[in-house]
């Protein structure tokens, strides 16, 4: 009798497959055929999981940002007042974080121009932005603060994850956390 | 006599014919075939001037950031200390400059894996930051501050400008303009 694959297992091997490649190679090498390769099976079997190259984007993407948001929220159960901890489970810290902005950053190219992409990453950032609020709110800031802190979390997040994955030399690690608590400061007083 | 085919010119047209596809199609489009058929000459001609998608978008994104730069630099020109003018030059504020961090989008997903745009990625932030340094320098702030200042200000147009591409209802323009204020308050006092 035949085992049942367990769909979240083999997504989740699909997007280590991506962002193997795409470390590699960029965006560019992210095609079926290469992903296929590298999980070594056929480009037919593949596309009984994923259909075209955004979707293998889109499955690496959530299984990067769901890991990232996984971690950022084990922080705040440690200790809820280490928005620090949380801001940091998104920055390329280190070499594996790295990879993990090379997806968005595979990610945000093929989502200008598809709109489940783009609907995927406005909901997300949304829902981070809500459940960021949410948090600020239980800490006591007031509403506008509570959302102007989170949009500022969020950017400077961004920000940094985008520049230091160019110029490891610039940004390293503690450069990072120090921008980071120095937003922190600002957004909250 | 055949007219002397101007350079820079040429490589102008280029460079916004990728900006229409890639507004277009995303980064996937951005190809020898599509750019060349956007410019009504053959593959081979465009050839002669760049030779791969990398090319392309590294044609590209020269264009958008040294007009970018140009707008900053103007508005520091008319007022030295509108640094929030200098920011703004960068953020996606209307049509035009949403498709202009869509360039910005494609080059960075294509710089992971090319050593050239890489280079080009990091120098240019690195320009960027030394002329910012200077110029807060000059107005005023210790070496110090000014280094941090600078740093927060890149980090904080680059996270404006990837979240506001996604989500312009969010990021209207005045939300954009009320968080780089936040920010050089924050940075400078």
């Amino acid at each position: 009798m035949p085992r049942v694959v367990d769909r979240d297992e083999r997504l989740g091997e699909i997007a280590a497959a991506v962002g193997r490649v795409l470390e590699r190679g960029g965006v560019e090498q992210v095609t079926m055929r290469n992903v296929a390769s590298e999980l070594g099976c056929t480009t037919g079997l593949l596309t009984h999981w994923v259909t075209d190259r955004a979707a293998l984007l889109h499955v690496a993407l959530r299984a990067t940002a769901d890991a990232q948001t996984a971690r950022a929220m084990a922080a705040l159960v440690r200790d809820p007042h280490d928005l620090a901890g949380a801001v940091e489970a998104f920055l390329p810290l280190d070499e594996v974080r790295r990879a993990e902005q090379k997806v968005w950053l595979g990610f945000w190219a093929l989502a200008i121009s598809d709109a489940t992409l783009r609907a995927e990453q406005r909901d997300r950032y949304r829902d981070f932005r809500v459940h960021l609020v949410g948090h600020l709110r239980a800490l006591g800031s007031t509403p506008s603060s509570a959302r102007d802190a989170a949009d500022l979390l969020m950017t400077t997040a961004d920000g940094i994850a985008v520049s230091a994955t160019f110029d490891p030399d610039h940004w390293t690690p503690s450069r990072q956390r120090r921008q980071v608590r120095t937003v922190i400061d600002a957004a909250l007083g």
